[in-house]
């Protein structure tokens, strides 16, 4: 690739020509990031990709090759080619912290810089935010119906590879214990998991051989797969080969409710009484409360999370709310268009908490004087970027995807009950605008 | 990144090390890729993704930095290790060229080699393959409905940064005619698209200033948006400044349909019989077949394209269909469990074709002498790779793109007249299965 620069939309960089040509590229603009409705019933959303942006946008420049590229096609013009050259992201971003739970028109994420500054981020941010996002949310609801049994994210395959390293992380970001790809494991320090697929029962003349090599390659710890032919002589065959020290059998086929009642009892009565069950069939978050009653040791969930169970794209907008006018002075700014209203101006966020239960989402829009507190409410935007460098300690890396998973799991602990309900409802907390002065 | 080869899943690299210490790594093996079901509802699939398959594949190695990381993590042993170190695949693909379409159990994908050299590969082939076949399905319902009428991809920021490179080349095998993505416009040799956005219009003091800056720098050929306050007043203000050669108007929101007729009307009205209307509303492939009626000159499409319209991944496996036994023969081998069961054998698919109508998918399972030929029917597969090495001539970059587009264009004519029905149905051919000496 010639850089992450190219990542874009083609119209990011006509507007910056024609901004650049007639003198208003250089206005002072606010950019806010914000869903304007949750997807599918879903009661919050949860912010995840920031650490993935903010390990991306120092970087990013337009190089020899992409400008080359630009000037070859004509994308834009010459003047406008001699700018990218040198252009970089000098702003500031604000946001709410990885991990953080939202609801519709909450600012995730607030971008201030010049016009040209900050017009070149739209679709790159917009396309890590959604994509991640959509996964963290997903992911959220699993852990939720797990409810404190280990998830473990196996969905590589069903999605696109460089995706996938990024779905794993939010997958871990919203309480995933682990995950089966190797790549994530490498770049975030995750734990990753696997030991085997019906392939490596096939490639051999029978299970028995198969079992035999796994258990004397991997230990008696390993998992072994069971279903391949018939589960109750694969699970005899285990416990008989590997000892009842065996780690764990993995059910990945059938009604798995009752396979693991039939299973749980079988190993008992094999002395297996430590090895655990996991279940990796085509999970959801449906399919994991079902199974809350059944003796499930873990979850291996593949499609769902990585397609975000419904909702592929947390359908976040990156919407301008505010610029600099001929005077000098910043203005608020909102499309009018009946259908696709947003507030002006650039908005502080707060979350009403009395209890240690949120109530209220107050977005207070900022004026001449800045925005005032909210009295007994959090704020919840931390400064992430402060003149084109990254401030937010410790958001990047592996110590980012930690942080933002133990901040997850506050900020859902903090929403209502009702919050965690897997049935279709309305957004778990109200937002109240609040004009500057209000 | 280390390599793409750590993107795969743990599994592949335990059964590896598994299989060395047996000796049944060796051992000549068979996988297919196929699809167990189309999802909901629809009447084929899209093949998309296998240039970008085979541009990766013969770089594929695990690199220093790799290795490095699988030993100090002990994802696999020291042996494992060692023979990563050497590892290439030297086998062979064959495969249903890139744009073919096809129904449940056709196998798009044969790979041939060792265990040990074709299992490594399984996740990375089914990301590939899941996400652009998931997104060129969709396409090609979408390029159905517009009849004609050119379909853009628009849909970057709604998906992750790499996966929207990949979506709009996928969308380009399914008949798009252009994207927003500039990337792939590098990439792939694609026809890049967009002007401005809402932001340029705000960024202004008024619509006049933002339109007549957008007509100064990029020409009266431009497409001017004109839905950020009122769209009559807007399209008598852009017939205004950029004259009656205005290239085009682009609708983002509201009924399409009426605004559409409206602005068709206000245009001619005022001379502009040439200037085009764009509209661009989360369209997927029932609001473009529902506005055929309406004077809409292009489709602007992103969130549901990108996210397969309703279909986010293929849903494509990766299955051992034979192997070498202990006593040197190629056998043919099958899961048994109740819900997930495969043909055993590798397969050669012919398509059968009366008068020009696709009629069937006929799949002849090898035996000792190979698979017979099935009279009055085309062969589906070709040659990939041989030795490790692509053969397919044309198959990669820029042109593999074309070819791949040009192949789906006849593919998708071929199919009955009610494969292009966008109602849900049966898959549009029925297979048939036959053993190698039927």
């Amino acid at each position: 690739m010639a850089t992450a620069a190219l990542l874009t939309d083609r119209y990011e960089l006509t507007m910056l020509q024609a901004a650049l040509a007639d003198g208003t590229a250089s206005r002072r603009s606010v950019f806010e990031v914000f869903a304007r409705r949750l997807p599918d019933g879903r009661r919050y959303g949860v912010v995840a990709g920031t650490g993935r942006l903010l390990e991306l946008l120092p970087d990013l420049r337009f190089d020899d090759e992409a400008l080359g590229w630009l000037a070859r096609e004509g994308v834009v013009d010459e003047r406008t080619c001699e700018h990218l050259a040198g252009w970089r992201f000098t702003g500031d971003v604000d946001g709410y912290p990885e991990g953080e739970v939202y609801v519709p028109g909450s600012p995730l994420l607030t971008v201030r810089g010049t016009f040209a500054e900050a017009v070149v981020l739209e679709t790159l941010v917009l396309s890590v935010l959604n994509h991640d996002s959509a996964v963290a949310a997903a992911a959220s609801r699993m852990t939720s119906a797990a409810d404190g049994r280990p998830c473990l994210e196996m969905g590589s395959r069903r999605t696109h590879e460089e995706a996938a390293v990024a779905a794993a992380r939010a997958a871990a970001v919203a309480g995933f214990a682990g995950t089966s790809n190797l790549e994530a494991g490498r770049r975030y320090g995750l734990p990753t998991i696997g030991t085997s697929a019906h392939a490596f029962t096939l490639l051999h003349d029978d299970e028995d051989a198969a079992f035999a090599a796994q258990v004397a390659a991997l230990g008696p710890s390993t998992t072994l797969l069971v279903d391949t032919y018939d589960v109750a002589a694969a699970v005899e065959r285990a416990v008989a080969l590997a000892g009842p020290g065996l780690g764990a059998v993995r059910l990945d086929s059938g009604d798995l409710g009752e396979l693991a009642h039939d299973t749980r009892r079988q190993l008992d009565r094999l002395g297996a009484t430590g090895t655990r069950i996991t279940v990796t069939s085509d999970l959801d978050e449906h399919a994991i409360a079902a199974l809350g009653t059944a003796p499930v040791d873990s979850y291996g969930v593949g499609t769902s999370l990585v397609t975000g169970s419904g909702a592929p794209t947390a359908g976040l907008v990156y919407k301008m709310v505010a610029r600099e006018d001929a005077g000098g002075d910043l203005r608020g700014v909102a499309k009018a268009s009946r259908h696709k209203e947003g507030v002006a101006g650039a908005k502080r966020a707060w979350r009403e908490v009395s209890g240690g239960v949120a109530s209220a989402e107050v977005l207070v829009v900022e004026g001449d004087g800045g925005a005032p507190e909210v009295p007994g409410a959090r704020p919840v935007q931390v400064a992430l970027v402060r003149g084109g460098e990254v401030v937010a300690e410790g958001a990047t890396g592996p110590q980012g995807v930690r942080r933002a998973a133990a901040r997850h799991g506050e900020a859902r602990a903090e929403l209502p009950a009702d919050a965690r309900r897997l049935q279709r409802g309305e957004p778990c907390l109200p937002t109240h605008v609040l004009g500057a002065r209000a």
